[in-house]
Parts: structure tokens; C-alpha cells; sequence
């Protein structure tokens, strides 16, 4: 049977990415708490191609999904599953990108009532090996967080009440890797590895620091008493937010560099406030969305 | 050349609509002030199919669709549009779904600046002659408004300040029709006609008053401080929005039935508040979605 | 504390749903195979509230999904669900809406290389006892399968080829249930039963042998000629798909009515082939959405 | 009235981005035929935000988009509009994004039928004053076309047929520039200028023609025969069109360096096949998303 994709190309182009897109496909994953949560992952798997080669191999990147979905749980092994895909489909470089809900249980703040609540999440893994002795391994970490901003102009110029809404934090983090490749990210600390780790887990609560308050998944009157109090006790522009967080993101061990951006759905527009800002942010290959 | 789609079929089948679905459009609509706007439509067009008829002739519908882009401005008219596909299509009902933005201009509360701000429409237009003697004609309007709502259990609970949020209104409205057909939506009165005349203009207007407060384009501060003050003095629940729209729209002249919902992207919540509700609702044919 | 949703109300009027939408919720669901599938669910979940009540205490939604999460394996038990939803917020009638993708594993049609493939699904589930001696429950199953089609009118006229396309079968399916309440769908057997039981797995079965070809998520080049050949063998309208699958449903046991869409992708045109029908589809409720 | 955004920031932290998004608003755009089309825009619109003031004048981007709706026709105008942004916000660097349906008239190949078809564009304008010695501006086009193609595998190894289906070539174009800033995308030329020009119109006719085969709106049996056979004679992978589309760019006058993703809707799967590209594509600032 004709093998046409195997055909060689006279163009002389070579390709960034060739791949299959929007496949669905259920992960493990590890926890911060040790345990796997088994997420609905949308997922892109791509090779770069070379100018003599017509076309990849789409299937093999099924097939390796399929087998990592029921073999392995992510995260630390992103590296060696891109190191497998250059060698199924012969290609230089590889790349990998997961976007999910991640649910996390999450307490209200002051009657402990629990209930997960779902995170917009992804990763965006990219393997270089064109240069065999300088390979390079980028991982970066997406995760949208919703919160609560209210409006510090509305605040102060009104005689009572202020407008507040919900807003998110967006943000795509690229993550320090040691000289050997593993990420360490949602991950088990490797022996005789001291680089920090980075749980989405810890990251949901940095960032929703930097609100005027979080949300919350249950929140009974007592809760919903505070809520609102520590809402008008702290008020946010987006600009504020997105301030508040780089100054965090600058000093988090794990983080080599950032995009952010801030929108909250402003209660009294139609429209959205808006602030977006990167550094440090210089992704392998092509920019991957936020979550 | 051969005609498949003219073929018999044996299997006895008649099908509620058969046609085309996600064409886009430009239209020209009739505004409150009796000037037209375009619109940028998407567009579903069908028939009913006969049980011995294959297929139906599916670039008939975007042939008329596409002389009615250039040659007509909607709305007083889509009993006339389906009469003709009924009969381009040699078929014994018809219906049309269009859903657009349509914009509005909308001054300020205090300082009187304006902008446009857009509102999601749709159209459902459907009728029936398989009994010529009694033809069924039906048209329904559908419309989102974006509002405020102002949460009156934490203005109730807290010691100062109120969650608030962006909401919407979505409706779905039966249209009065007269016995010769022609709606009476965004058209101008025809002579001798006595129906009341609806526009959406004044729907959005009417809408807008079961809110906690409209939403606004621009605001300048002195009109941020009446619109934060405005929401804190009328808090609502999603469920008395409703019950406002519901004893305006049992009494709005024009209006035969409805559906309704109100949701509110709640600002202390990842999730939305929602309430709904209908009366007098029963689309003739497949039943619209809110636009 | 003051407790407003509890207040008096004067208007008058009754809402058929209030509650919560948009939440995100994991929940386990019996497979065919008698194992449980963690699905990511987003769900609606709403009680009638009486004209004299002012709101639903939307916090006891939340605390109810969340503990079925965590205890619970779906779907022989949503009449049960929604028995303790009325008594948890004191109301006559109440409403579940649950979408997910569920991931099924699907063999090539010759290499039997197999892979996890998603579809899209939903359950609306309504439970109304305003009148104690004449409870009435009503599930409908949703699921939307993904096929191809290729247009026999395109064969017909071409010397070579024929355009083909994704297409989708969307059903919405009034479940039987028996005297007692409990639905059959995707669950065990109860002793003493006859009814007979309605599993996704099948019905993603029944519904695809009405397309040209079904899609598979792994292909290999073996698999991809008997797919090409086998959809050229078997030309179909999104109007054959509907009608095909209409006979399928009325002699389909545990169906007792439903609505259908089957929409192509045209990969001809920027827009969709469609055909929607409706038999003995009667909601008891507001009426669901395809998923 | 306090001025809050005016206050002062003790943060020292610059953000790239701050205003509106998600506005909704009306422009007039020039066409090649030198008429103008009111589309129907989804506008972001932000000013970089010195370090030492605490939030942008949100209202006044609105009032500007407003007045520039009423107005102006757009394109050849980016450049004055920013600077006026930069006035109004008394900003060093601004930025604007818009995306909207564009409507072309298209023909089908055999019989001349026309209707129009919706094309999603973008604009993506940034003016940085930062260096008022140097000031840097820079466009960015976006496009999405509709287009079919055929697997040259499935060709290849199939006694007959061939799967097919609708793709969509994806573009973000950098313009070249003028010294004196205006960009000569969609716009008359103006005197004394030798600067190519780049028409929207050209674009989708450019990257159609590397398709297996355009899609068209109106196809009647003679178009529908010549399209299949046109497709099934012109099989092509994602990366053939990814690669013809490269070679197509980088030779386009008017065009500084591109971004391309081709992906498409397999008939076979329910997953896309897709190939991804860029060249010479540095945005100014934060990088656009296709259209």
C-alpha cells in the first residue's frame, strides 16, 4: 500500500508544526496532594517537518495518546512523551499542548462549607533536538483563575455602594527546567533534584491573592456576609490586579517568565476592562493561547 | 444531468425541516426611527419536506436569501419571503431563523454621552400551508439584554457594600399577527391595520427597567457614581428581575407569549444565578434557542 | 442574620425554574461495562419557586451537587436526586441538567488499533410533584455523535469523487421510566424489573449505522481505505441520516419519543447542510438544548 | 470628584496593556471596489500604562471608537487614530484590535451565481511613542478562508473515492509600513506613494487558490460537478496548503512576515489535522489571536 505522506517534497519548506488538533482524551494527573485526578484533556500534538518530507504520520500521534492516557500520569514525563514522539514520527522537533478543567475542593471562607471547583488549565510542552547537542525542553503552565474585583473610582466617588463583578486572571507561565529535561510542575520531587516545584494548586492561590476577593464554589450567609465586606474592604482595577500579580509572578520560585492578563466583566458596561502584560516571555515554538 | 434530490423515497418520512443552517448574511432591517441598518446575520433556512421527496434543492434557499440581502429590508415582510421559498422549494411550509447584533444608540444617565451598544436579536419566522385553507403564520423575536443585578441579601447581611454583577435578560417573544399575516415587528404601520406595533428599541427599554440598573457604553463619573448608587438603592434577585419581566410582558401590547431567562454571572461565584420561565409559548415549528 | 430569600413575595407570581447554571462538577456514571467513568460535567440545577416565596437559597444547590459527587455513582438514581432537591430547598417541582463530554473506546474498522473517543451527552431530569397523588418524572439523554456523509448527488453528476464531510447526529431522547420512577439508562438492572435498559454505548452505535461511515479516532492507512470506500458506497443527505434514524428511534426500546438534528459540515460550502424532526417530544420542563 | 485612575502608583510597575475589550461597535471599512462595508466589529482597544498612574480613563476609548464609527471609514488610518488615542489617554503607546465578518460577493465557477460570503477579519494596529525620536508602528491583518481539501493519501490507496472536507486557512500579516506610518491595507493609495497595496479581496483569493478547491456559497449541479472533480484532481494535505500558502506569502508584496495555521475538520475523525507556520512574525506588542 502507497505510503504518500513518506513522499519526498520538492518545495524545500520546511513546516514549524504538522499534527492532528482538538482531540479529546482523558489524562491522570498528579495532584499536589499525591493523588491522580483523571481530567477531559482537549490536546495538540505536533512534529516539525522537514522540507523533504511531504506529511506526517497523523495516526501515530493518536496512537501514542492513547497509550500514554492509559499508562502514565502526568506531569514530570512530558519531556521523555516528546522524546517518543520524535522517534515514532522520525521528525526533529516535537510539541505537545493539554487544555482541561482542573478541580480543586475549595472552602468557603468562614463556615468551611466544601466543593470543588473547576479550573481552566493547560500545557504547552516543546522539544527541540534539531541541534542533538543542545537540545532544548520549554514547559509552560496555563491557568485561568476567576475572581472578584471591585472598583476603587466607584468606591470613592459614590455615596454608598461600589460596582464589582467577575473578573479572571489568565496566565501562561514558563517553567524553570534543570539541565536533565524534567519539568517540575504538579509533579514528585525527583531525588537529588533541588529545583522548586510549582503546584497549580499553590499557583490558584497566589493569584487570587491579588484579588479584591476570590470566589467561591459554596458560600452560606455568614460567608456571603464576609464575601462582600472584604470585597469593599479591598478594591481592585484590573490594572491593580495584573500589578499585583507580576510583583508575585517576578519572585515565585519555578517561574522563568510570564504572560498575564486581567479582564473583568464589568457590572455596569456591556463591555470589559481589560489589562495584559508579559515578561520574560519567549515560548519554543508557536504562542500557545491562553486557557 | 441527473436530479437526486427529485428522486422518490420509500421510506415514508416526512421531516419537520430539512434546509441550510450557520450562512452568513448581510440584511437590512427597519430601525424605531425609520431608517434601516445592516445587520450581519446568521441564517437558517428551511422547509418541510414531503415524505416522497429525497432531498431538498438547498442552493435554492441562498439563492433567495442572498436577492433579499440586496433587495429588501426586513422585518414587516417574512410571511411574503416564506410564500416564495414555499414555492422555489415546491414545498408545504417553510422557516426562517435569523440572529444578529443590532446596535442601539445609548446616552449616558447623567452626562448624555453616547455610543452604540449592540444586542443579540434573532428572528423565527415559520409558516404552515399544508392546510391551504388555514395557513399558520408565527413569528417570534428573540432578544438578550445586558443588565445589573445587586444581590439584596448581601446589602441585607453586610455592613456596608453589596455584591453586584453583569446579567442578562433573554427573551423569546410571540408576536401578534392580523389575519392577512404581516407582523408588526421594527415595521412600519401599514394602513388600516390596528395591531399594536413592536419594536425592539423599546423591548430592550422595557427589559431594561426590571433591572438593578441598565449597562451603559460610556460613563463618565458623574454618571458611574448615579449608576453605582442607582444599582445599591433597587437590589434584585434573578428571580424578581424575572417576575418584573413577566408582569410587563403579560401586559405589553403586541406580545402573544413568551420565554424567558435571567442569568447572572455572579461576582462572588464561578458560577450563574438563573431563573426562568414561560407562558403562552408554542413555537409552531422546532422550537428557537435564545439568541 | 437575616435570611431575604425567605421573604414574602407580593407579585403574585410563580417561576418554573430558579437556581444555579454553569456549574462544574465532577461526577462518576455507570458505564455499560458495569465500571464508573469520572466525567467534567457542567450542570444546571433549579427548584419551581412558589409565588409567595421571594428566592431560592441557591447555596443548597451547590452543597447537594457536591455530596452526590463525592458519594454517589449517576444515572439509575436522579429521581432520587431530585426528591431530596425539593425537600433540601422546600419546593413542589425540581430540575437537573448535566453535559459532558463521555469518553467510549472505538476500534478501526480493520486494524482494530483502538482509542478513547469523546462525545458529547447530556441528561435532563425533571421531577415535578405539585400534586402529591400524580408525581411526574421525566429523563431526557442527550448525545451528539459525529459521523460523515457524502452527498449522493455529488456521486451522481461526477465522472470521478464525490464531496464528503464531518457531519453530526444531535438526539435529544425521552427515556421510558417505569411506575416507581427509577430511569434505565446507563444503569444496572433492578431485581424485578422489566423494562428494558438504554445505554449511550448503543445508541452511539445505533445512531452511526445511519451514516455513510462512522469516524474513528485511529486510522491507519488500511482502516482509511476501507472508510473511504465504504462512504462512497454508501452516499447519504443529512435528510437520508434524519430519516434513518427516526426509523431507528420510534422502534427503539426505552425510547418514548425525541427530537433529532443531523448538521454537515459541507465541505463545499462555508455553510451546513440540516434537517431537524420532532416525534412524541413532549418536555416537562423548560425544554434542553442539544448538547 | 476624586480622579482615582489619576493617582499615584507606588508599584513601579509598568503594564504593556490597559483598557476595553469585548466592545462591540460599528465601522465603515473601505472595499477594493472602493465602496465602503459597515461591519459589525468586536474592538479592543488599550494604552501602555506608566509606572506611575493607577489606571486608564476607560470611558474614554469608548467615546473615541464612538466618534471614529460615526466618522471615519477605515483602513489607511490606524496610525492618526492611535495618536489620537495616545492624546486622549495622554499614553506613550497604544494598541487596537478589531475583528468582524467581511462580506464578498463570490461567483460559483460554472454558472455565475453569487451571494455573499463572510470572511473573519482582523486589524491589529500598535503605535509605541515611547522613543519620540523613533516612533514604531505596525499592522497586522488577519484572515480566516474557508476552503476544502482532499487526502492524497486516501486517494492514493482507495480503488475509488477519496475522503474530503472543509478546512480553514488561517492568516496574520504583517503590512509593511510606510516612513511616515500609514499602512495601505484596504485603502486608496495616496499621492506620491510606491507602497503596494494589500486588499482583503486579494488575500482570500491568494491563499484560496492554494486549497484543493475554494468553497463558495452557491453551488449549482454544473458547479457542484466541476467542484468535486476539481477537488478529487488537486488532493492536498494541511501541509501541502501550509507549504504553497508559505512560498505564496513570502513572494506577496506588501506582506513583512506572516503567521499561517491550515487545519482541517476530517471527514474521517473527530479530531482536526492541522499545520502551523510562521515567518519574519515579531508583533510589537502582546501577540493577536486568528481571527
Amino acid at each position: 500500500m502507497l505510503d504518500v505522506q513518506a513522499y519526498a517534497d520538492a518545495r524545500g519548506v520546511a513546516l514549524a508544526r504538522a499534527g492532528v488538533r482538538d482531540v479529546q482524551m482523558p489524562f491522570r494527573l498528579l495532584q499536589k496532594d499525591g493523588r491522580a485526578q483523571t481530567v477531559a484533556a482537549r490536546v495538540s500534538m505536533t512534529t516539525r517537518l522537514a522540507p523533504e518530507v511531504k506529511g506526517a504520520h497523523m495516526s501515530r500521534f493518536i496512537i501514542q495518546l492513547a497509550e500514554w492516557s492509559r499508562l502514565h500520569t502526568l506531569s514530570l514525563n512530558f519531556n521523555a512523551m516528546l522524546q517518543e514522539t520524535m522517534m515514532r514520527l522520525e521528525a526533529p522537533a516535537a510539541a505537545l499542548d493539554l487544555s482541561f478543567p482542573y478541580f480543586i475542593d475549595k472552602k468557603a471562607p468562614v463556615t468551611d462549607h466544601s466543593a470543588p471547583m473547576a479550573y481552566r488549565c493547560s500545557f504547552h510542552a516543546h522539544l527541540n533536538c534539531a541541534n542533538p547537542d543542545a537540545p532544548e525542553f520549554q514547559l509552560i503552565l496555563g491557568l485561568t483563575v476567576p475572581i472578584a474585583t471591585l472598583c476603587p473610582c466607584s468606591k470613592a466617588i459614590s455615596d454608598y455602594g461600589a460596582h464589582n463583578q467577575r473578573a479572571e486572571i489568565r496566565l501562561l507561565s514558563v517553567m524553570q527546567t534543570t539541565d536533565n529535561g524534567p519539568q517540575t510542575l504538579n509533579g514528585a520531587h525527583h531525588p537529588g533534584e533541588d529545583h522548586p516545584m510549582v503546584w497549580i494548586e499553590d499557583l490558584v492561590s497566589a493569584l487570587e491573592s491579588c484579588a479584591s476577593c476570590p470566589v467561591y464554589p459554596v458560600l452560606k450567609r455568614e460567608d456571603e456576609k464576609y464575601v462582600t465586606e472584604r470585597q469593599y474592604d479591598n478594591p481592585k482595577f484590573v490594572e491593580d490586579v495584573a500589578r499585583d500579580a507580576i510583583l508575585l509572578l517576578r519572585d515565585l520560585p519555578g517561574v522563568a517568565g510570564f504572560a498575564l492578563e486581567v479582564e473583568a466583566l464589568e457590572s455596569i458596561h456591556g463591555h470589559n476592562a481589560w489589562a495584559g502584560h508579559e515578561e520574560g516571555f519567549s515560548p519554543l515554538g508557536l504562542r500557545p493561547a491562553f486557557p
